[in-house]
């Protein structure tokens, strides 16, 4: 199976999206469904987020904020978007005024979505922001502060927190059922597209392989040991000096657990087939391979038992949770200050890629 | 399937090695059968080697070195070897007056190579010799030097070098049939049994799991790429001190190669279900899993398309090989010099972990 694009992964995803919910299968639907503000339409919007929203038990799609008049008109139409729900990046202070929206869903390019959450959390919503959370440790810092000042919820879209297989993988982690878990080689990328995309822009991505994929598999690593790594190491390569001149095209690490658990990881904007996670225990091994995909993810076990759950719209079942933590007054799982730690190893990766000194972490 | 210790492989291999030959087959015999005299009758010689020399064209066994009279014993009888043909390592130099033998092939722990391969290289005999050749890059060149003055060949057992998967694979990089290689994701190790065996014993073995298996997953990004790395990156982490008190239990490494070609490995004694070799090109990936046991390899292509050679028997293939070098005067494809450069980047990464800090090479 090629993997190789990232117009594949949505096309495929999109195509069961609709299908494969265990998230609002329920019949009973609760007495609120919270309204969403998507906050930039771009394909995850469009291909991914708006399609599983119809799919959710507690949230709605209720209105958009863009920086497009022809996305407004197309979205309107298609999702029966009332105009006075419909906003730009400049207007959105007004949501203040608006109680038919309850959270905004931060979709925009990595360096804007500290000025997105910080604008939706002042004008009193919740907000749930796409990893990674922001370009820089301190940015991830100010949109806590400012959800935690408005008292508003803050959730990181880390969707494969959500994915039965990843979670089935943490219980066998968690369960020891192969004793110790010593080796989580994790790697995520793909060859990227269109040289003149947001992803590959410094002032918009903020980085490039690493931010937008690698964070999968150093998230993977963290809950598959259930540990903060104490070290990490990297090295970085380039061949293509023109298409990732502003950004990073192939990055290797390694993290070092407390429990002695090394993380083996790597990301790429150039290579074709990443995305896998694999736990070598004392006792045998597990893995997911493909792991980070939006669907398709297959499991493996050395004992031969199956890791195979039903399959569930990572999306639907991110957002429902969030709505889930909202209407019940519970924590999330993936709170900004989780969105903050990947981002701070993200940047000791970075300092140790580019000084070739592995970087000790608190 | 587990595969965690490395009696398990001996005894798979052991079952498949007389059944699945490619080499050998061939219904005419060469003129000349080189006479092998095996210095070192543990368990890979007792397993492995005896066996495939049986099923070998241009190798017969007609010698033993050893240190315990009653292996001898037993080995003279069921390999109908001469008296004169037995030797102890004090009186190997004696192998100078005895014309039945050819070649030495050391399979002795690792930091007695060079003292074993220099005593065969001054009785006038070729040496074949297990890996890791030895354990400094300084004794590797003792024997590059003493096979030289002898002018006599000096091999290193790099039995994936003539395994057909792996050639498949060295095939289908060289062709570029998925595009450049970006990452060689290789890793090897196994849960170690016997605390007491000299692997894990400083003194004979030089190194622990990297020596001794994580040098399967350094060759593997060496002829996958065909290049040399130019700087190592590595992290080491022990959660066993007291069984890995002398030599390292679990490393991760990064290398990196001229080309931007990124090496991603780790190694283990302590870890089940290594033993993986995954390339990822700019349009593919290709990958074997199980790709470094004795057998059992199997491959796949992103593409769908197979990786199925008919299998052959590691060892028999590379003493075939080596034989025919010295029969043909040709060159061996696994040289001293070959054997030395890996120990030279196995030196590189340890460094590279003691330190934290990236290591350049030349």
């Amino acid at each position: 199976m090629n993997r190789s694009t990232r117009r594949e992964f949505m096309q495929r995803a999109a195509a069961l999206s609709a299908s494969s919910l265990l998230v609002g299968s329920a019949a009973a639907q609760p007495a609120k469904k919270l309204g969403f503000a998507l906050c930039g339409l771009g394909s995850l919007s469009t291909q991914q987020i708006a399609p599983a929203l119809q799919s959710t038990r507690y949230c709605r799609l209720a209105g958009i904020i863009t920086g497009s008049p022809d996305k407004a008109k197309q979205w309107r139409s298609r999702y029966a978007i009332p105009e006075q729900n419909v906003y730009s990046y400049d207007t959105m202070h007004r949501l203040a005024d608006n109680p038919d929206i309850d959270v905004v869903y931060v979709v925009t390019p990595n360096a804007l979505h500290a000025d997105h959450t910080i604008a939706a959390a002042k004008a009193g919503k919740h907000v749930f922001c796409e990893k990674p959370m922001e370009i820089s440790v301190e940015r991830c810092q100010s949109m806590i502060d400012a959800c935690r000042a408005a008292n508003r919820l803050l959730g990181v879209a880390y969707r494969c927190q959500f994915d039965p297989y990843h979670r089935e993988c943490m219980r066998i982690a968690r369960a020891k059922e192969f004793g110790d878990v010593k080796i989580v080689a994790a790697d995520f990328g793909f060859t990227i597209g269109d040289p003149t995309q947001w992803r590959l822009r410094r002032a918009l991505a903020g980085g490039g392989a690493l931010m937008d994929v690698g964070i999968y598999a150093l998230q993977a690593s963290r809950y598959i040991t259930g540990e903060e790594p104490t070290l990490v190491s990297a090295i970085e390569t380039q061949t293509d000096p023109i298409k990732f001149k502003e950004v990073d095209e192939t990055i290797a690490w390694h993290a070092k657990f407390p429990s002695g658990a090394v993380a083996n990881c790597h990301t790429s904007y150039n290579a074709s087939g990443l995305g896998r996670l694999r736990v070598d225990a004392q006792k045998g091994w597990f893995e997911l391979d493909p792991a980070f995909n939006y669907d398709g993810i297959r499991g493996r076990r050395s004992d031969g038992k199956a890791i195979a759950p039903p399959p569930a719209n990572h999306f639907a079942a991110e957002l429902d949770d969030f709505a889930q933590c909202i209407l019940e007054k519970k924590a999330t799982r993936v709170p900004g200050e989780e969105g903050q730690r990947d981002v701070r190893i993200l940047m000791a990766i970075y300092e140790a890629a580019k000084t070739g000194k592995a970087v000790k972490l608190s």
